[in-house]
């Protein structure tokens, strides 16, 4: 049987570093554990529009589609501000996320013991911490339509689009509900349905799908106003949270800052099952590509490992591989070994990009 | 000369127990300051619904275009959840907001001393904090067409619409600027540019108006879900920050949360001068009725009195007035003097409601 593929799109920014570091991982893999991928690569983002003119290739659009899980380091940058909106690096991610139909974003929000004194919150606020915000990521304001910048009269408008069918937020719901039976059982669901009739109706469809196929996870409505208090008052209050696609971006944003662990936190982005049983899968790091450390070897490869990690346990099924790699980056942590972003006050061993890397591999 | 005019909104829940230590400290600026206020009462929120089956009758709106300031408590609660959408308590807030046309919604999260110790965030991160978020309140995704919930094939959608024109952005922008120029000459704009073609138009505009008219403002652009993680990092980098009305929602209660200070935080909600050269204008606390406390006692009036402190400095000019009972709940907080929200480890002494009041005006 062939390896399971992977395209690496590395992007912009620190993009390139730290995926560098995932390739370590990748190569251990297949060298000492027999896991052994198909990897190809291909540009994303700026790096894209910089080759082709364009964020994201007809051709890469179609591998994206034909492989069992893309790796995506992350997009956009300063030097892409002033290009028309059609061609900006971010267009590149949504159009991988819309047309690979990734409707369901799990962004964990979790604060590594090693690291609970360097969130803003107080330690007993945030150590143990372990959310996941399940983020609608297909539709919403970010596709629907109309939307542009028109002229009225003698000035300009410019419109978005909040647009949620029946049928895309039940699927998000549903898949809530699963994760969070393999978790402690706890669904918040939020938007603004006092304000908001596309509230209203994921409220509706949320409870829908609760009362008629997980009666047993216990559901809770929060306005998402509300929800952005409670996160940083007591975010411990949570479980799984499920949210549209930017009151999602926000939240899930806040959370990850929460925990202090923001170079840390890996997401998966999945959609419908493949005709090989695999779910449509996008793995990437919830930091941004971070222009301003680009190229310094300062950037923290772990949120990007852990992505991959994600990509072992939900793509391939290899549970085990998945917590192996996640057990070395707590014992690297725990060792004190730190990239710039995790020196606090307590010190530790100061490493660039690719010595986190080694360490981790050294570690497993 | 008549006196200025006050329409008193007391609305749900905590509303009605919050307004009645207003009441006192209205009561003492006109026997012991000479500062008289002709002042109506009537309903709005459920308490409206209620009494005549709309949550703010025509007869109340036309009352609040003529008085020269809107002092309202808080609106809500779950016994009006399953109300049409268009008769909940919230729409009669969002009509008065609407049709006074208050563009403008000044919301400050600032961290009194006596309670920093409060917030969930760590004592140096919030320590003195100071700033002001200026949230469009008019337009935006609250307000645009089309909206509702359609029947498209053989399901539902739900559609709110995201419209700004740029005078709707500019006149928001211009005010905050006004703001800043007060303080400390720092604005920072938060939208999703990257997303978002009103973004884009946000963004474009307010740079406008900036280099028109306030050149010597230190302005910054921060996508909103960026600010969102920055307002938990590291608050104090920002001073004033515009937004439009649905990151506002979001981006404000998480700012006043952070201050650990919520039963604390006031708000001005102003629009264009009236013929008196006073702005239309309405105070409210940035809590929510808070259901759960209602009618025991318990809820925490500073951020109602806050809000009238505000309505004697912008409606009516009395700047030293305002700083009078500012300076009274500072010293009440640090006499020790808590309402049951403000009750921390370190003690203090316990206070219902009333007497929160009442320690206030002795302390006047
Ligand atoms: C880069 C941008 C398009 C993206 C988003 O807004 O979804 C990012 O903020 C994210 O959260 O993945
Ligand atoms: C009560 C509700 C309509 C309101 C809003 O969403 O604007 C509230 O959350 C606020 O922030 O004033």
């Amino acid at each position: 049987m062939a390896n399971p593929s992977l395209l690496i799109l590395a992007g912009d920014g620190i993009g390139p570093e730290v995926m560098a570091e995932v390739k370590k991982i990748i190569g251990w893999m297949g060298a000492r554990r027999g896991v052994q991928f198909d990897v190809s690569e291909d540009l994303v983002g700026g790096a894209a529009y910089d080759a082709h003119g364009t964020p994201l290739t007809d051709a890469t659009m179609a591998r994206a589609q034909e492989v069992d899980a893309v790796l995506l380091g992350a997009v956009g940058g300063p030097k892409y501000d002033k290009l028309d909106f059609s061609v900006k690096p971010e267009r590149g991610l949504l159009r991988l996320r819309k047309e690979m139909d990734l409707y369901s974003n799990l962004r964990p929000a979790q604060c590594f013991d090693a690291l609970a004194d360097f969130s803003s919150l107080k330690r007993e606020v945030v150590a143990g911490l372990d959310i996941v915000i399940v983020r609608e990521l297909t539709s919403g304001v970010y596709f629907g339509e109309p939307r542009g910048i028109f002229r009225e009269g003698n000035e300009r408008v410019g419109i978005n689009t909040q647009r949620y069918t029946e049928s895309e937020i039940a699927r998000v719901a549903k898949s809530a509900f699963e994760l969070a039976r393999k978790r402690s059982n706890k669904v918040c669901s939020m938007e603004k349905a006092n304000v908001m009739e596309s509230g209203i109706l994921w409220r509706e469809v949320v409870q829908e799908v609760h009362d008629r196929d997980y009666p047993d996870v216990e559901l809770s409505h929060m306005y998402a106003d509300a929800g952005a208090m409670q996160l940083c008052r007591w975010p411990k209050q949570f479980d799984v949270i499920v949210t549209d696609n930017l009151f999602g971006d926000l939240l899930s944003d806040a959370a990850a800052m929460l925990t202090g662990s923001l170079g840390m936190l890996p997401s998966a982005s999945l959609g419908a099952p493949m005709a090989n049983g695999r779910p449509k899968a996008l793995y990437e790091p919830v930091h941004g590509s971070a222009p301003d450390i680009a190229g310094q070897g300062k950037a923290n490869p772990i949120a990007c490992i852990l992505s991959f990690a994600m990509a072992l346990r939900y793509s391939f099924d290899l549970g085990a591989e998945a917590t192996r790699v996640e057990k070395a980056v707590e014992k690297v942590l725990a060792d004190g070994v730190r990239t710039a972003d995790l020196m606090g006050p307590e010190g530790g061993t100061p490493v660039s990009t690719a010595q986190m890397g080694d360490a981790i591999v050294a570690a497993l």
